[in-house]
Order: structure tokens, then sequence, then C-alpha cells
């Protein structure tokens, strides 16, 4: 038996499957992610429960972060930074895997590119981002089918965009202001037009839609020129509101304007911009497959 | 023996070392590049040279492009789409290699950024980039000790960034007018003020050198975002303009504002942005390390 885990920042999803079929969980758990010890205490039950029968051979651990998830740091399996009480400086690896099982550590959006990759909407791609554009804005990368990864890297959705004509809107992250996560992620959406992308008014929404999709379309832009990536996934809440997905695939183009590697130089991305593949959690697909890669 | 070999846009640099000591040439060669059968057949007398006493078990090859460095493409190790004369769809490897022997191909700044990560200015590091800024920007980058790089990609050189205040150059790439590489290599400087960056008059140095250094630093910043590297070398005649590597440094803080890796959240990035170690072509001294690696 293997065991997934995603531990995001609302709540913890967690599957069990057979090492030859790690996308086709045999028992699942989820539940809210409330303090440390608690959230980390279920996730001991449901380890538990999964190897009662046949032992646990391995888990992977995709987790919200800011993570570290250099193998090579002194805080490997860690989240680091977050603002979310009494989970900074959490050693969440060590604290989750029982001594002596075989793990993966990555990050929630890393473990969701790799779901996607193997079991998704990038099956026969080597190299793919998976994007989340959400509470926040993080993006997943795998290289010619290596997750790449390390201390608080990627920061994808920190990226610097070139702002839209018809958006004033100052931006709301911390740190950056009008960066792509302070102009995209839901709070800023809300922030800026006093509703969530999927209720905009329908008199107003292609307009709305237009300015968050340039900044989308930025970042996948800037993610295929760095790192190959043959196709970008677009998941997250406000990738949910209706037309932001094709409006995105349409401003694509007109960026990168026929230059650079195969996914930017097509007339049409509608197969280089995609919805995610795997319907339901990914990262926890994802953390299964690392799991699986182990034995 | 084995041999390293960097084809630049204007000359060609070629070395061969003991593999045990690839940093260390024990003949070099050099010439410009001219038609492409004149510039393959020089470097092989190059290459016919090196193996007269001692076979040539390896060879490393690192070119300018784009390319296509994508092993498992059919075009593996062809220049692709450059507009320099007789130059495109050349099966640069294929013609150059003899048959049977090993070979690793990259594109030139991927083989710099080798050279400087295991000679240079990287050394210690086990991700890093080298960026170009000269007759265009190109950028090689190291993520874990592997150098990544595909058919076409990376392409950072032109990557969008924001435009400085006191800039009103329309930048000139052909694809994007004010890419990074629109704005800031060698032509476009002369472009738009008419001199070379090294050239500036005095007074008008500090607020020139500023304008690019905002540009490079965003490259740099989203690089480091992406990729994790923990220093990013900045080359190219461009960056040798008195005062540029120091403003370019002292612009990063100001974009990173202290969040993310490490490299971005120093309050001095001197450690981070940093010029060549390796004296002479970082590309060759990295095609000899690629050589060396393969046997």
């Amino acid at each position: 038996m293997i065991v997934g885990i995603e531990t995001g920042g609302t709540k913890v999803v967690c599957a069990a499957a057979r090492a030859d079929a790690p996308d086709v969980p045999v028992l699942t758990g989820r539940f809210p992610t409330t303090t440390a010890d608690e959230t980390i205490g279920r996730i001991h039950d449901f380890i538990a429960e999964a190897g009662a029968e046949d032992a646990v051979e391995a888990i992977g651990l995709a987790s919200f972060g800011p993570v570290d998830a250099d193998p090579a740091s002194a805080r490997y399996g860690w989240i680091t930074t977050t603002p979310k009480p009494g989970w900074a400086d959490v050693d969440l690896l060590g604290r989750v895997v029982p001594r002596g099982t075989p793990s993966a550590f990555v990050s929630d959006v890393l473990g969701a590119a790799v779901g996607e990759l193997r079991y998704g909407a990038g099956r026969g791609t080597s190299s793919l981002a998976y994007a989340t554009i959400g509470t926040g804005v993080g993006v997943g990368i795998v290289v010619d089918g290596r997750p790449i990864g390390g201390d608080g890297w990627p920061e994808v959705g920190h990226l610097l965009v070139r702002r839209h004509p018809d958006d004033d809107y100052a931006g709301n992250c911390p740190f950056h202001g009008d960066c792509l996560e302070g102009l995209t992620a839901g709070p800023a959406v809300l922030g800026r037009w006093g509703a969530d992308a999927s209720s905009f008014p329908e008199s107003e929404r292609a307009g709305r839609i237009a300015v968050l999709a340039s900044y989308i379309a930025q970042m996948a832009y800037s993610v295929i020129l760095t790192t190959g990536s043959e196709k970008v996934v677009l998941g997250g809440g406000v990738m949910l509101s209706p037309g932001l997905l094709e409006a995105t695939r349409a401003a694509l183009p007109a960026i990168a304007r026929g230059y650079g590697p195969k996914a930017l130089s097509v007339s049409d991305p509608s197969e280089v911009l995609v919805a995610p593949g795997v319907p339901d959690s990914p990262g926890v697909i994802g953390a299964l497959a690392l799991a699986a890669d182990l034995l």
C-alpha cells in the first residue's frame, strides 16, 4: 500500500492505493486543516487505517507553503514562512511520516503538476506546469519528467506582469502590490470588483475576464519561455469563471507573436492552456505517484 | 582527450583537454564563423589536431541558436530558425561529431552556465543562470545540477518587462518590440541613445544605466522565482558598461521586496548577481565539462 497526502490551506486530502495503480485510490479521507497538532493527528489516523491490512510502503506528501522542498536542506519537508497561524516552521514531513518509511515531499502545486502530467491533462508530455489561481496563485513545474522545486521556489505567483490598460486596481499583494497574485487571486478580484469572478454581472463580464486573462497569459508565456512547458494546466477557483480559460487562450498568441518554442508558436493554444484533467484532487494523485516512484 | 566547441554567431572557440581536467585546455583554436561548410570544416580540422596523439573520446558542443537541444527530437543538435544566412536548419551536431564519438549538445548560454557553475562564479551552487546581454539576450539555466533546455527554449531573452518611467524607446525586437532583448541588447541600446552602453557621456551615464538595470533585474527576479537559481551570472558586452552590474544589484531588492527564496530575500544581492568567473569563454569550458561527463 502507498499513501498520498495533500495538505491544503483549508483542507487535507488523503488517499491510499496499490503501488501499481497510484491513480486508483482504494481509500480516501478528507478533513479540514485546523491546528498543526490536530491535523497531523488525523493524518496519522489515516495512515494507520491505510496500513491496517497491507503495510504502508511509501508516502508522498504535497503541502501548502511556502515549503522547503530541497532534499539537501536541513529543513527539508518543512512548512516555512506561512502566515497561517501555528503552521510556520513546522517539520511537516518529519511529523507525518513514520520513521523508516520512504517518503517524497513537494509543494501542493507541484504535486498537482505531477498528477496532471501522469494521469490528467498532461498525459504524453514530459514538461508541464500546473497553475492554481485561487486564494493565492501557485505554480508547480515539471521539466523533462523531473519535478523542480527547492527552498521557497518556485514562486511564480509573484511574477511582475504588465498592467492591462483597463485596470487601475492597485493590487493587494503585501509585498509587491500588483504582481500576478496581487492582481488575479480571488481576494484581488473581490477587492477590485466587489464580486468573485464567477458572478460578474453579464454585461460587465467580458471586459473583466479579459483583464484577468491578460495577466494569466503573461504568466503562461513566461513559464513556457523559461522552462519549456508543453502545456500549462490552469486550475483553482478563479479559473472556474465562465470564459476565463477561453480568454486566456485568446490572449496568449497576442503576447507570444509566433515566437519561441512550439507551445508558443501555435496559433490556437487550446491544446497548450488546458483545464485540469484529474477529476478531483490532482495534488493527492501526484503525491501517490511520487510515493510509487520510491518503490 | 576530450573536445569542447562553442559555435558563436561571430566566432568559434574550440578547446581540447584531458578528461580529468576539463577546465585546463591543452589546445585551443579560435576562428570566425563564416559559412556553415567552411566553419564545420575548420572544426573538423581542430578535432583532427586534438586527436593526433590521443583519441578524442567525447565532444561537447555549445551553439548559438535557436537550437533544438531535446535529445528526444528528430532534429536534436540542429540550429533551427536562425536568421543568420545559411545557418538555418543545419544539423550541426551530426555534421561536427564523428560517427561513434559520444557527444553532448546545448545552447551557447547553457554551455556558459555549466562552465560558470563548475569552474567559475557559480562554484558551490547547484542551481544557476547565466545571462548574456550582448548582440542579443540569452539565458542558460542549470537546475539542481541539471542543464535544462529543449527545442527552442529557454528563450528568456524575450520576457516581457515593465517599462522604466524614464524610457520611451519603442524597442527593436521584431516580434515583441519592447521585450527584454528589444530594450537591453546592444542594438537596442545603440538605437535608443546613439551610443553603446560603455561610452555613454559621463553626465548621462547614471540615468541610462538605471534604465537598463531595471530591466535586467526584472529578468533575474523572474528566473530566480521560477527556477531557484542561487546566482545569476551576468555576461555579454552590454554588461561591461561601467556601473551596470552594480546598478542591477541595486535594483533587485526594490523589485523582490524581501519575498521569495534566499537569493531574493537578501538585502545585498552582490553575491547573487555576479560577473562571470571563467576568464575567457565559459561556454567552451562548459562544453568540455559536458564532454567529460559522458565518460
